[in-house]
């Protein structure tokens, strides 16, 4: 790897990420808070001490390899965690430090999993960051850095393929950086609207930024202890369902509908599959809770549940009821979800509904091939042919990705809880690796993260990295010879 | 597909059936039973009915194509599942003809999942039939066919490929008949004795055919309601556990013992890895209980390990104690030692070990190949080479089987008992598609799966088809297309 140009981009990361911090920084002192504007001023200063000398550093050769880019990706958001959690350390709103780092690398892998017991004692400022760190991380701080940086560098496509969700890396116009800018332009645009409708719901601009960030970066971390629910708006419910599902979708998708592709849109096989599963989901669950008088009335019933599905197959983990306690079918429904995702391109995590699309497709070929052996044709999405290399690699990945889950399941049962049996420790790894946030059982959403050991923390850490990273730019951290110097 | 051949092997099917149920039909007159000797000889008798004509019916065209033989195989196993279930049906000890039809599919398939409540209140014919369709099921009804039918026809490797459990097909000698007579040699002796060590440890001659029917076909069905605690003998314990494990080996290397290739055997990495991750599990349960004090001392909590890990491991799904009550770590392990399985080529159910080391280094590879891209090499499985296409097609049916997983718990959960959560729903289908037996939380070993709806046994039944002849052929038949005349 290119170590030169390594720090160099780290130091780039350090100088954005204190820019960033800056906004709460101002928070904690326009609300006039006691540690936090301390908190947020030492982690800025720490974030240009390292990252001033860094950004100095010339590297003469600016190639950057595959691997070299992955790995960048990798260490920088390894490092934006492990500063992003100082603030919580020193303003004492999470005084353990693993802790702290938890409840960051859950904020900008946009999962929501908390370590957090009682969260509206805390100062507004800090669970400002909270939530800011979900929208810095949706879209990817690295890709945020592409679009805002004058100069375009021919080899950062591997900074943002190894950023971006899914099995396709689908570049929207043939200029890296102007496509970073578009896909940028529109996350801002998009969660401007859904912070003004969330104002004219009755929110506050504080609820609203909040609320907005979350539901944009797919994240959901609220200012509230029950959740969406604690807004107590009907209003503001809907509204945070349907920029769900809107983040859910393909960036790509927008652009396409901006310079008027209306067709290909209405034709994409992801969005019908997405919004497909979503409806079936909500009406499923809805007569479930309905039949079964958990809900009194199917209005209601319907209402929980789009809320519900829309948070879980974006990946969300907002709620506005305690799901746990819902009929078995309707948690089936929820976790079956939680692995497919959002679209690949968006903000959501999961195996993404692109992947299951290809992955059950090369199923259903391989049935039809051994009918008629003759009849051996590449798998479509969307009408086209894709490659033979694209369908095996994704049936890679989530074979891949079952492994992961299996592993990581039994590391973190090894310390979990006494009262915590197979569904918490399978859950917890479930929604972690998925970016969902609450789990079943005990880790449901009145529950929280707090009671797992130190080592099931790390483990989980892991898994929220290697769902929103997608396996192999965060392996490679951890396989040796990919720290060799080309 | 070729009707007059799939009805004329149908008939040799229904005589074989028919031939094989003379044994409980002679016990259950020996012990002077009321009720089963009319079950067991009506059944006889339809299976007659059917099999004599059908028999008869000359097929000009004797070529069979792969689809032809899937078929053939999958409607076999479902015909002598309906036929197998009737003496349980007309001797009322399971009165309900759905119920029947599951245990028999759960018996053929070498499941072992049970709706009974009170086992040892049969009859002793009854249990004994039981626990034969293990050992019929384990080695396939049709290998047995091809292994005692004079005539050789060499478009049967299809039959033998549809039944035979594992990601690749070794013949063991050149000719399909020899290679089929050679491992129901092989498995008869083992089967032997073990029968003959468990009379050693004092068992009755009953007791003795009973388990080793359900060891040899890693089914776990036993005459006990505390299942192999209910023999009350350490010894019987330890042979059992010892023979599990000899019936997850494949086959193919029994037969290089024979022939005197040891070392091609102790390189087997399959082989090594059974017994890696065999011993590496019950040493970590071991552990597990001892520390958490679960068990008094390291010595018994090491012995309930061992059995316990060979028999979900093997898929066999005996019990000694009561593991849902173990702390998560161990259950963890248990729950993923069931995906694993045993070895392919063997009795046992599962994933297949030798699929998982296929998956395992194809992930291994792709991180390599994402390092240096140039460096793209086969995967290696015992120092050679196996193709892409076995590769993929191993990857593939990973896929398939978690997202059959995934559907079929949705559908079993649709109308589960109210008391029954995720954890029931998604371990039962585990339990059935990996051909285990028990699952966790209210279906766990003092459990039963008696209290599931008509649905949900039926979604169950399916699963437990779909483990043991390996999706592509039980698909088949409700593919409309592959029933197309050729």
């Amino acid at each position: 790897m290119n170590y030169k140009l390594t720090l160099n981009v780290l130091g780039i990361i350090s100088l954005t990420v204190a820019g960033l911090m800056a906004i709460p920084f101002i928070l904690a002192l326009a609300y006039s808070e006691v540690a936090t504007p301390l908190a947020f001023g030492i982690t800025i200063l720490a974030l240009l001490v390292v990252g001033i000398p860094a950004t100095l550093i010339k590297a003469k050769d600016k190639k950057l390899s595959a691997r070299g880019g992955f790995l960048i990706v990798s260490i920088g958001w390894i490092y934006i965690s492990l500063m992003g959690a100082i603030p919580f350390c020193i303003s004492k709103a999470i005084p353990n430090y693993i802790d702290a780092v938890f409840e960051t690398i859950s904020g900008f892998t946009t999962t929501g999993a908390s370590i957090l017991t009682e969260i509206e004692a805390l100062p507004k400022s800090i669970l400002f960051w909270r939530s800011f760190t979900h929208w810095i991380g949706g879209m990817g701080v690295l890709l945020f850095i592409i679009a805002v940086l004058p100069k375009g560098d021919p080899t950062i496509v591997h900074l943002i393929k190894a950023e971006s969700p899914g099995p396709q890396f689908g570049k929207l116009v043939s200029k890296l950086r102007f496509s970073a800018q578009i896909t940028y332009g529109i996350y801002i645009v998009l969660t401007l609207i859904e912070v003004i409708a969330l104002a004219c719901c009755g929110c506050s601009a504080y609820d609203s930024f909040v609320h907005t960030f979350a539901t944009a970066g797919t994240g959901g971390f609220s200012s509230y202890n029950a959740s969406v629910a604690g807004l107590n708006s009907l209003a503001a419910e809907i509204v945070i369902t349907i920029f769900m599902m809107i983040f859910s979708i393909n960036f790509n998708l927008f652009y396409l509908l901006i310079i008027g592709h209306f067709k290909n849109v209405i034709k994409s096989e992801e969005l019908r599959t997405l919004f497909g599963v979503f409806i079936v989901s909500a009406f499923a669950i809805g007569i479930s809770l309905t039949v079964t008088k958990t809900v009194g009335n199917f209005g209601e019933a319907l209402r929980l549940a789009s809320f519900q599905s829309a948070s879980i197959m974006s990946t969300t983990g907002f709620s506005t009821a305690d799901y746990t306690a819902w009929p078995a079918f309707c948690q089936v429904i929820l976790f079956v979800l939680m692995f497919i995702g959002g679209s690949g391109g968006s903000t959501a995590g999961g195996l993404k509904v692109s992947r299951i699309i290809i992955s059950f497709k090369s199923g259903l070929r391989r049935l039809k091939t051994s009918i008629s052996p003759k009849s051996f044709s590449p798998v479509k999405l969307d009408g086209k042919p894709i490659t033979d290399e694209l369908t095996n690699s994704v049936n890679n990945y989530v074979c891949m990705f079952f492994i992961i889950v299996g592993i990581s399941t039994l590391l973190v049962s090894l310390t979990s809880p006494s009262d915590f049996g197979l569904l918490e420790n399978l859950s917890a790894v479930a929604t972690c690796i998925n970016n969902v946030g609450p789990g079943f059982g005990k880790i449901g959403p009145t529950g929280n993260f707090s009671s797992f050991s130190i080592l099931s923390k790390l483990v989980l850490c892991f898994d929220m990295l290697i769902g929103r990273l997608e396996i192999i730019p965060l392996l490679l951290v951890f396989y040796p010879k990919s720290w060799i110097k080309n």
